[in-house]
């Protein structure tokens, strides 16, 4: 059962990219070296192509700027933003590993509570390759941890699990608020160390950070679309929200789980309240909106792909949400567009489907 | 917002009972004397009448053996489980408090990871008196909680949060796994202090413990009901489930709150897992047909007080689960004996409904 027999964490050195959007901080790299160093990097410049960024010593790494984003996409690269981390999700695109993790740059390696250094990606990796409980809550949190199981009252046909496509990890230090509670709480700060990681239940939506992220590329990479933000957008700062949003829908179709918890990462410091409710200020409005329009998203039988439901995810979006702003009449074409993209440059025929088990 | 004022935790002490389902360890109440003296104790006795409990002095308590339920409910009586510690909700039924904190006589006091008691009383009610956060997770879990709150991506609309009518507490030590756990892992202890107190989702269904648990008896109470466990009866150990999957359905009907995690208990013993597994064997089966009931259960517009709501799910119970086995016709019929003798003592008249807001 469980937590019977713990065996070492594969490293996956081969089967795993690391995606970073820009590093604007030297000592980025050189902290997480230790634990990102046997891995191959994909960095994708999000401003002005001309700026060079300096990657240190010793890391294996492949670098895209905007020049590059367009050569390869053609005229495909519209689905990518410009001057906002959300052009992350093209390294998603170009990488052909099975599991991608993406983290921030403001992002440093944090201690647990006994003052070890917490290794954020092994973590990712445990939770990546354990089973997930989407159909019912287990009080102990993830049974397939060391030390843990089902409780009394577990359905025994349920204690297979799902496969997970997605593992969310957390960060002490600056917590990830919006623009408002980062105003009315400039000096909050979490210190809080939950020793737990549990599966958000099918059904239930929750707000997906990109800063510290983890997935499986092979079963939802197509549905880790970051959205139309920065320049020449009208919002900001959603675009983890969105493909968190989307992901959650087709992993409930999909009958794959998602994860959250462990790992903490040490999230430095606090982005600009002003300019961040410039960038939220109507997506705080428009969300109203988008998480019922979630909630109630249904998607056919027929939509046995990723791909598929995404497309029809889009479709959906057009209908419902081109009421609501114009801005989702583009970002569902964008949607569409993503998906062509993905198709082009990963055209080996794969798709992550339910009948294939991974 | 949230954590921004942090008040001292009311003890509720004219408002709370403690219910105990008999108490075979004199340790038990000594040990827990300085949290428990200044409240009002209900004792269940569950087996034998003629056997005296000896309460050390300075507990306020009064004692129900089977005598005295049967005084009390006359034929309702019936739907009172016998040796069986399924007979506690009988306490439910007779406090007139507000709220209920109900405790197993082996679950000591435990201590956090500074080596602090924990009051576990003072959490529960901590969870109690906050609102919960049903239709949406929060990744920081409980945003009530100081230093915590709402994250990026939480609608503004959600943030007023639920009525919180149940606090389901853990244990450390032995954890509360079923027999075949208990068989397979003998020597399993739960040792990891999980510092969080989160909500569980609507529409999510979860193995509720009655050896540490909390409840607002006003907004829940008649959902509460252990069912016939024991003598006489098919099953045993599924009691606390049952009242959590009933109750679990009409919160989510009712739009209130369940929370799950802090407090802990030391749970000092296990019980046999060769009388467990006789109790257990046909609850194991039955289960896989009871959590598809209870997931696809809906409870009708009309039913706009939890006694209503009870009295649909005993019909649905009969409908459907009557073809599981007879024990289920018997279970139904209780369930509404049980709603008629809890009228019965709570005759003000006062229901629990969904527009008194409490």
């Amino acid at each position: 059962m469980a937590g019977s027999s713990v065996k070492p964490t594969p490293i996956l050195k081969d089967e795993l990219d690391i995606v970073i959007p820009t590093i604007r901080n030297l000592d980025f790299l050189e902290m997480w070296r230790p634990f990102f160093e046997q891995y191959h990097l994909i960095i994708v410049q999000d401003g002005d192509p001309s700026k060079i960024i300096k990657v240190p010593d010793g890391f294996d790494y492949e670098l895209y700027n905007r020049n590059d984003i367009n050569r390869i996409l053609g005229p495909k690269a519209s689905c990518i933003s410009f001057k906002d981390s959300a052009c992350r999700c093209f390294g998603y695109m170009v990488s052909k590993k099975k599991y991608i993790y993406t983290i921030d740059d403001d992002c440093f390696v944090a201690k647990n509570p006994s003052g070890e250094l917490i290794n954020a990606l092994e973590q990712h990796i445990k939770n990546l390759l354990s089973p997930s409980t989407p159909f019912f809550f287990n009080t102990l949190y993830d049974p397939y941890r060391e030390g843990a199981d089902f409780v009394r009252g577990y359905p025994f046909s349920l204690r297979e699990g799902a496969p997970t496509a997605v593992s969310h990890g957390l960060w002490l230090n600056i917590p990830d608020y919006d623009a408002p509670t980062q105003l009315v709480k400039p000096r909050e700060r979490n210190t809080r160390y939950v020793d737990a990681v549990l599966t958000v239940p099918k059904g239930t939506l929750f707000p997906m950070c990109g800063m510290n992220l983890g997935f499986n590329r092979e079963l939802i990479g197509p549905a880790m679309y970051f959205g139309l933000m920065g320049d020449g957008q009208p919002i900001g700062r959603y675009d983890d929200m969105w493909a968190g949003w989307c992901m959650k829908v087709i992993c409930d179709h999909m009958g794959w789980g998602v994860k959250t918890g462990l790992p903490y990462i040490w999230h430095s410091k606090a982005s600009n309240p002003f300019v961040n409710l410039k960038k939220e200020y109507k997506g705080i409005y428009w969300q109203e909106d988008l998480i019922p329009f979630f909630q109630s998203a249904v998607l056919p039988k027929e939509c046995v792909t990723v791909q598929q439901c995404y497309i029809e995810l889009a479709k959906q979006v057009k209908e419902k949400l081109g009421k609501v702003d114009p801005y989702f009449i583009k970002l569902a074409d964008a949607m569409v567009t993503w998906i062509e993209a993905w198709d082009e440059l990963n055209s080996s025929g794969e798709k992550s489907s339910k009948s294939t088990s991974k």
